[in-house]
C-alpha cells in the first residue's frame, strides 16, 4: 500500500481503478520497409483514418448534446483536417516513396504541417498546429492499436493526471469518471473549481511522486475530504474506506432532506443558499442539491477553449437556457473576468510580471467594447427569460463601477434604437474582491443593487498572496482577522444602504466558518453544488442571535489561528 | 527639435549632452590573417590586455574608495580572468594556429569559454560565465580602439539607455552625469528611486522611439518635472530651459534656508521630515538637504551585485557607518527585503507567476535563519554607536511579527552568551504595507515600537495593481481614497497604542499630499533627499487644525480624480 498526500479539493470518497494520463511519446519504428510492404501499409493507413473519423464524429454528437454545439466545434474542425485534399496523398506519398511505414508516414507529415504552422506569427494560425497535432496523433494510436484514454473508462475509473485544463474536466464523462487525483493545481486552481462543482471528490497538487508510484488499473482510494490517496490499499485500508463511503452516501442521503426546505436558522431567520457555476451542466447539480439559486456564474468559461470570442447570439442562447431552468431563483452572471490565470489565447494580452495584479476583467472590459457590448446586448436580451443579475468583476474604484453601468445604458440605448426587447430593470450589482472597493463600499452601495464578496481573490489581495503559489499556500485563508473585518465592513456598508450582501467565493461554503458569516449579517451564500445540502443543515442548527454574539467576538481574534480554534469549539 | 514623454522619475532640470549606452554586438572581421601578420596581432593582444588590465585596476581602486571594497571585488575577480595562465596562451593559439587576428581570436576564445559557463547547472559558475564575457568585450574593444562609455563621460553627460540596474547607478559618477533618460522603467522603479536619491533629475519610461531617434553627442534637454526630454531643442526652447533652470537652481539655493530648521507646521507643531536611502553615500545628501533622520535604510541593497550574502561583519561595518554619520539622529533599517522584482541570483527562489504576491522579505528571513540572523546580530551590534531602529517588511499577520521578534530575542540571547555588547533596548517596528496589516494594526501596535506605511506596495496590493505594469500604471496612486482611509487608520491604531506611525513611501514625498498626511495625524514623513527642504517648506505654511480639517473633509471623497482636485485647490 502507498499512502500519498495532496490537497483536499473536492469532499467524498472514491474507490475505483487507476487510469493514467499521460502523454507520453510514442515510439515509432522508423526503419525503411521493403517494397511489397507498401501496399498493406496504405491499406493500415486506411483503416486508421476510417476509425480516426469514426470515433471524431461519435465525440462530436457526444459534446454537442453534453456541453451545446460550440464546444463540439472542435472535433469538426479536426474532422475537417482529415477530409483535406492535401492530406491523405501526403500520407500516401511518405509510404510509397519514402519507404516509411504508416505510422511514420502520418508522424512526418504532421510534424512537418506543424512546424508550418508553429513558425506563425498568428496566434489562431498556430492554435491550428495543435489541432493537426491532435489528429495526427489519433491517427497514429489508431495505426499502433495504442487504445484511446476515453476509450478505457470503465464503470469506476480514477484518472490520475498531471492537471486537468478546463476542456479536460468538461469532456469527463461524469458518469463513468469517479474521481480525479492531479499532480499540480492548488485548492482555488479551476481544476479543484470544476470538481467541486461536477460533485466529483478530488485531490489536487500530490506533486511528482503520483506519477512515480502509480500505474493503470491499480486499486486505489481517494479521499476528497483528507487529501488522502492510497495505491493498492491493503485490506483494512479498503474495509475503512468502503465503511466510509457507505457513511458518506448514507450522510448525502439523509441531507437530500433539505433539498426543498427553506435556508434558515432555527429560528426562521432566512438566507439564500446558491450554487456556482461555469457551464449550462452546473446547473442540474444545483438544483438537484437544493440551491435557491445561483450566485456566480462564471461567464469566462463560454470564452474558453474556442478561437474566438462567443457571438451575442450565442451567449444570449446560454443565458436564457439557465435562466429558464432556474426559473424564478435568482441567476447573478459575472461579466467576463479574463487575464489572471485564465488567458484567452485569441484575444492576444501582453505578457505580465504579476498578471493577478494586472490587466484583467472590468479593467479589459473598459477598454474593449468588441468584447464587452455584445456579453452586455445578451445578458439585458435574456434577462427577460427568468431572473437574471449582471455583475461585475474586480471593480477597484468607484470610476470604474460608474464606467461600467455607463456601457449598460449605451447598450440599453441601442436595443431600443434597434428595437429590440430586454429587461430594462436588471439588478446591476458588483464582486467585492479588491480591498479597496471595501475601503470605499460606502460609496460603492450607492450604486449598486447588491454586493458579493469574492473570497479568493479578495484574500490573495488583503494578504498579497497568490493563491496559487504553493509555496505559501497556507498563508491564503479565509480565518485571517483581517479578511474577516474585511467581509464585516462590505456587510455593513452594504446594508446602510439596504442592498444585499452575498458571498460566491470558497469561504462561503466552508461549514466551520457559517456561523461567522450568518452572524455578520450575510445575505446570500453561494457555492459549490456539493455543499449546499450541508450548509442548509448547518444553518438550521444556529439562531440569528446566538451566531450576532459569536461573530462579534470573532472579530476581535488575533490570528487566523485563533479564529479556527474558536470555530471549531462553537461548531454545532 | 524632438520632443519625447516619459515620466518624471526625479525631479530637476539637466541641459546636456547625449551619451548612449548601449550594449550593440560589436563587427569583428573574421577573414583569416597572413602568417606575417600573425605577431603584429599578438603584440596588439597584448597591447590591449595591458590597457585593460590598467583601466580595471583603476575601475577598482575608484569603486572601492566610492562604494566599498565588497563591490570593488567584481573588477577584482575581473583582473583574475585575465591572470589565469591557461588564458593568454588560448588567445595566442587562436591568433597562431587558426589565423585569426587578435579581437577575433578573443571571441572565439572567450565564446567558448563562455558557452561551457554557461551549460553549467550551477547558478555561481554561471555567472563566472558572464564575467568572462565582460572581461573579453572589454579587451576586444581595447583591441578595435572602441573606447568605453565610462571613459567618455564628459563633465555634462546625459545617459540614455534602455534600463539602468542598481549596480549601473552606483557606478554612475554623480560629478559628471547630470542626468538619465531610459527606455524602461516606471516611477517605483528601482532606477527612478536611485535618481532621486543621488538628486539627478531623471526621466524614465519613455520607450522605444527613445533609441530611434537618438544619438550620441546630441543637445538634450531633460525635464524631470514633467517628463519632458527634448533632443536638438530649437533656441526659444533652450533659451526657456536655461531660464527654469536658474529659476530651479536659484528654489534650491532659497530652500537652503529651511535645512537647519526644524520641520514644523505655523503654529509649531512638529513632525520629522527623514530621508530614504540605499547606499552609505545616499547619507551626505540626507543631511545636506536637513534630513533629521532615516525613516528607511534598504539593507537590500547590500545584497545585490554580489555573489554571496553579505557577513555579519560587512554588514556591521556598513550600520555602524552610517549611523556614526547620522548621530542622534534615528536611523530606521529594514531588514532584508528580497523577492518581487528584487531577485538575488545567489539565493535560488523558485520562479513564480505572481512574484509581488510571492515568498518575499520577511517570508523568506523566517525561514533561513542564515540569512536573517546575521543580519539582525549586525543591527543590534551596530545598535551601539547610534540611533538604530529595526524594520520588519511585509508583516501580514501577528504571527509573523512575534515571529520576527522572537528570532531578535533569540539572536540577542546568542549575543549575550558569546559576551559581545550590543544595544540591548533597540526599537523595533514595522512596515504597513499589506492591507491586512492596516486591518489588524490594533494588535499589531501593542506589540512594536513604531509603524511605517510603505505606500507603493500598500497602493498595489489595496488596488490590485503591480506598480511596475505600464498599461495599468495609472491606478496605481495614492490619492485613492480606500488608501488614504487605510492609511489614516493605521495612523489611529498607532496613535492608540502611544506608537509614532511614519511613511517611507513615495507619497510621503508628494507635495500635494502633505495636508491630508499632517492632518491625518503622520509622525514622520520619509523620502528622497531631494524632497526633504520643499516638504519642510510646505510644513510650514500649514497649521495642525486646518490640516486636520481639510484631512476629514478628504477622507469623505469618493474618487481620485476628486482626491487630487481638492488637494490642488487647498495647496499653498
Amino acid at each position: 500500500m502507498i499512502l500519498l498526500e495532496g490537497i483536499a479539493a473536492s469532499p467524498g470518497i472514491a474507490i475505483g481503478k487507476s487510469l493514467l494520463k499521460e502523454d507520453k511519446e510514442i515510439e515509432i519504428n522508423k526503419e525503411k520497409i521493403k517494397s511489397e510492404q507498401v501496399e498493406s501499409e496504405i491499406e493500415k493507413l486506411h483503416d486508421a483514418l476510417a476509425e480516426s473519423k469514426k470515433s471524431l464524429l461519435q465525440l462530436k454528437e457526444e459534446t454537442a448534446e453534453k456541453l451545446g454545439k460550440e464546444k463540439a466545434e472542435i472535433f469538426g474542425a479536426h474532422l475537417m483536417i482529415l477530409d483535406d485534399p492535401e492530406v491523405i496523398p501526403a500520407f500516401e506519398n511518405k509510404i510509397k516513396d519514402d519507404k516509411l511505414n504508416a505510422a511514420a508516414a502520418v508522424k512526418a507529415v504532421i510534424d512537418q504541417f506543424a512546424a508550418m504552422f508553429a513558425a506563425m506569427d498568428d496566434d489562431y494560425l498556430r492554435e491550428r498546429g495543435s489541432d493537426i497535432k491532435d489528429v495526427g496523433l489519433r491517427v497514429i494510436k489508431n495505426i499502433l492499436g495504442i487504445e484511446d484514454i476515453s476509450d478505457k473508462i470503465s464503470e469506476d475509473a480514477i484518472i490520475i493526471a498531471e492537471d486537468l485544463t478546463p476542456s479536460d474536466t468538461a469532456q469527463l464523462d461524469t458518469d463513468k469518471v469517479l474521481s480525479f487525483v492531479t499532480m499540480d493545481g492548488s485548492r482555488t486552481s479551476h481544476s479543484a473549481i470544476m470538481a467541486r462543482s461536477l460533485g466529483i471528490p478530488s485531490v489536487v497538487g500530490v506533486g511528482k511522486t503520483l506519477f512515480e508510484k502509480s500505474e493503470n488499473e491499480m486499486d486505489i482510494i481517494v479521499d476528497g475530504n483528507s487529501g488522502k490517496v492510497y495505491l493498492n490499499p491493503d485490506q483494512s485500508t479498503l474495509a475503512e474506506y468502503k465503511e466510509k463511503l457507505e457513511k458518506y452516501e448514507a450522510e448525502q442521503e439523509r441531507l437530500k432532506a433539505f433539498k426543498d426546505q427553506k435556508a434558515q436558522t432555527k429560528d426562521g431567520y432566512q438566507v439564500e443558499v446558491a450554487g456556482n457555476m461555469g457551464n449550462l451542466k452546473d446547473v442540474d447539480p444545483i438544483l438537484a442539491n437544493g440551491g435557491e439559486g445561483v450566485g456566480l456564474f462564471r461567464s469566462e468559461f463560454l470564452y474558453m477553449d474556442r478561437n474566438e470570442l462567443p457571438t451575442e447570439e450565442e451567449q444570449f442562447e446560454v443565458y436564457k437556457k439557465a435562466t429558464e431552468k432556474m426559473g424564478d431563483r435568482p441567476l447573478v452572471i459575472r461579466t467576463l473576468d479574463v487575464g489572471g490565470d485564465k488567458e484567452l489565447p485569441y484575444l492576444d494580452f501582453p505578457e505580465e510580471m504579476n498578471p493577478f495584479l494586472g490587466y484583467r476583467a472590468i479593467r479589459v472590459c473598459l477598454e474593449r467594447d468588441d468584447i464587452f457590448k455584445p456579453q452586455l446586448r445578451a445578458l439585458l436580451r435574456a434577462g427577460l427569460y427568468g431572473n437574471i443579475k449582471i455583475m461585475f468583476p474586480m471593480i477597484s474604484s468607484l470610476d470604474e463601477l460608474l464606467a461600467a453601468k455607463a456601457k449598460v445604458e449605451e447598450v440599453k440605448a441601442d436595443l431600443k434604437a434597434e428595437g429590440i426587447d430586454f429587461n430594462q430593470n436588471i439588478d446591476l450589482g458588483m464582486m467585492i474582491e479588491i480591498p479597496a472597493a471595501v475601503m470605499i463600499a460606502d460609496k460603492l452601495a450607492k450604486e449598486v443593487d447588491f454586493f458579493s464578496i469574492g473570497t479568493n481573490d479578495l484574500i490573495q489581495y488583503t494578504v498579497a498572496v497568490d493563491r496559487m503559489n504553493e509555496q505559501i499556500a497556507e498563508m491564503h485563508t479565509p480565518y485571517h482577522p483581517a479578511v474577516l473585518r474585511l467581509i464585516k465592513r462590505t456587510i455593513e456598508a452594504g446594508h446602510a444602504e439596504d442592498i444585499w450582501v452575498g458571498m460566491c467565493g470558497e469561504a462561503a461554503g466552508e461549514e466551520l466558518l457559517l456561523p461567522f458569516l450568518l452572524g455578520a449579517g450575510l445575505d446570500e451564500f453561494s457555492m459549490s453544488a456539493v455543499s449546499i445540502l450541508k450548509i442548509k443543515e448547518i444553518l438550521t442548527k444556529w439562531d440569528l442571535d446566538s451566531a450576532q454574539k459569536e461573530s462579534a467576538k470573532i472579530l476581535n481574534l488575533s490570528t487566523a489561528a485563533e479564529v479556527k480554534a474558536y470555530l471549531n469549539k462553537i461548531k454545532k
